[in-house]
């Protein structure tokens, strides 16, 4: 690939993204639906100006790993951890409803395969953490009692979904299910989330005291970019999501980090807020190319919109993704009914994952182009929608 | 790719980099030579643990954009301008006296072919302005005289090095050279320099407006990167290193940037240093990536080590780089003559301009081998050489 081509990819991008993210703040709409559609547009569902190469795709897995590290840095532990059992609950929830919901739907309404009916169930289960904390974040609700719950649930919600994936793909591929896998998958993913934080906060204490040695510019962003992309890295290798490395390193250098170690890790307050304003501007320019991408990596030109079969199986899968989700917020936990509303519909968004998933349901065999069109619309009105519904409900308070 | 690779590989390239970068501080080096040697050790020439994919190699080409982006900014326009006619008096010692020298060289001494002779020539009249700036704004020099002349020569020698290699890429492909190609290419990139920064400043003051009603986070890093690389981009479309526009967008960003259209554009200080602010930790994130590929893309393995041509005519070619840069600046110009030895000494590292004219000469031919290592010792000692040199003549002021 040519550097021009690559530079003026980067450039559309981050201008459109810009562009859109704006005029939706000025629609009184959460900027990241704008960034959305800005990849809609310039896409294969409409001017199909930009193919997203390699290189834009790794920059946006950059953002997505950046954006979960924000978020852990800004992660309250004590709070989220007062939580108690309730993401827990949340997360199970959202897994086994829109999972039954959509299994039931595909295996006895619509008469799909076994096989089929298990994959359009595992991608209804997904939650988009970067878009449902993106979009906390601009409400300035990130602090709140709901969101903490939310972010636990979501990434418990990663965590059961990689399971789920890993053992569709054996079951796909013919293989039978071993427990012993899943149990090492499980066992491996809960391990890293234990210690990540840990490790990550002994580097984090080397590098905060190197820091006052070093006297050449640049120590900070340069070695926390590195610690992100190694615990991303190492969340791979134990079979995680890589942005759950990212979460992990950023609750290491959260203000309100503590380990049971006692106080000789007392964090300086004064670090970590060298760390979030000089990490804040790489932030804000990786994560704005992750959210195009996702628009870009949707093709709305290849849903045949008048076929009924189509039109049915989504919009009663759509039902069961939004119904799945509220429920297990609405129905499951003790709060107030504000509460459990805004964890319902922040659960909503599939984005990413359920890409994911529907991209394995493809290349697997499982999803012929009808089926595939099918999920990418649960997907994408799910996405696009929750943000929206978040927004309004802020605004609307129901309670 | 995977991503955990990709991951993998920038963790590597960033902590080595700031490994080495550091103990070079130590021995009292300049950084940019830890960063260098880095990149050899982990590249082909010794442990050959990373090969640099695309992706890398584009986040490079992001790093020297942003660090010209960065020389720009710092750049006293008023003063660039007072050096008046030095940098091209300069600029044109330092590419002839080098060309002279290696075309004598090769042609009459080691009596190689006319257009061998020609790319040889050429390769060392190439000057990395990159590699210089960074040594110099390390020592703190980068506001001084001798570094604005040097900034001034090294761009209008990287302007004239293009319109070389355009000539002796169409002359090594059989195509006879048209002076109207060459017109062409002179107006274009002379119009670019004198146009760019004016059309930045334009749209710098633009986003400087925006920026008072924007409420989404991180309008200063996504636009301010979007307007570098598009102009980036242009430049690439002149027919200029894109490089250069980097350089331009950073001068209409300059706190001492002025136009002839008066004070209506005057510049707000506040504004240009909240630019340098945000922008510093995505410089500091990407130029090391720059300086490591060099270092991964020598691969001192392939030089027969052995053979008496070799190191003759690279020892002879090597004389003929430094005497050619350091006449230029000793003989050509009236300064003290502590100003004359840092401009000569400064021009010297041919850094990734001159590897570009090598990958010219061995793609279309004219380089064998053994010919094409010959140039990588000259361009790898030249560039490891000068900042050692500049900081030692610095350290002991020869005057």
């Amino acid at each position: 690939m040519w550097i021009q081509d690559f530079f003026l990819q980067l450039v559309v991008i981050l201008f459109i993204a810009r562009l859109f993210g704006e005029v939706a703040v000025r629609f009184n709409l959460p900027s990241v639906i704008g960034e959305l559609i800005a990849g809609l547009i310039i896409g294969p569902s409409l001017f199909n100006l930009i193919h997203p190469t390699e290189t834009i795709r790794l920059l946006a897995e950059i953002g997505i790993v950046l954006l979960l590290f924000e978020v852990g840095l800004e992660t309250d532990i004590h709070r989220l951890m007062k939580t108690g059992s309730k993401p827990f609950i949340v997360a199970l929830g959202g897994v086994v409803l829109p999972f039954v919901f959509g299994f039931f739907l595909s295996y006895s309404v619509f008469k799909l395969s076994l096989i089929v009916s298990l994959f359009i169930g595992s991608t209804l289960t997904a939650t988009s953490i970067g878009i449902t904390m993106r979009v906390l974040s601009e409400l300035k609700k990130q602090a709140t009692h709901e969101a903490q719950i939310v972010l636990g649930a979501a990434v418990i919600d990663d965590i059961i979904g990689i399971i789920l994936l890993s053992i569709l793909f054996e079951f796909a591929n013919g293989g039978g299910v071993s427990i012993l896998n899943v149990g090492k998958i499980i066992l491996f993913v809960s391990a890293f989330l234990l210690i990540a934080p840990i490790a990550a906060k002994f580097i984090a204490n080397f590098i905060q005291n190197y820091s006052k040695k070093s006297t050449i510019p640049g120590l900070l962003p340069a070695t926390i970019v590195t610690l992100i992309l190694f615990f991303a890295w190492l969340a791979h290798q134990v079979g995680a999501p890589p942005l759950i490395g990212g979460f992990a390193a950023g609750l290491a250098l959260s203000k309100q980090f503590f380990l049971p170690l006692g106080p000789s890790f007392a964090v300086e307050q004064h670090f970590s807020e060298k760390v979030e304003k000089q990490m804040q501007p790489i932030v804000h320019l990786f994560t704005p190319i992750f959210f195009v991408t996702i628009g870009l990596s949707l093709n709305l030109k290849t849903i045949p919109w008048d076929s009924p079969f189509i039109w049915g199986l989504s919009l009663s899968l759509l039902m069961a993704a939004l119904l799945g989700k509220v429920l297990s917020g609405f129905l499951l936990i003790k709060e107030k009914q504000m509460v459990r509303w805004a964890i319902g519909i922040a659960m909503i968004p599939r984005g990413e994952v359920g890409l994911i998933f529907a991209e394995i349901g493809k290349s697997s065999g499982a999803f012929n182009n009808d089926l595939y069109a099918a999920m990418i619309i649960v997907i994408a009105v799910t996405t696009i929608l929750a943000p929206f519904m978040l927004r309004f409900f802020y605004s609307h308070r129901l309670d």
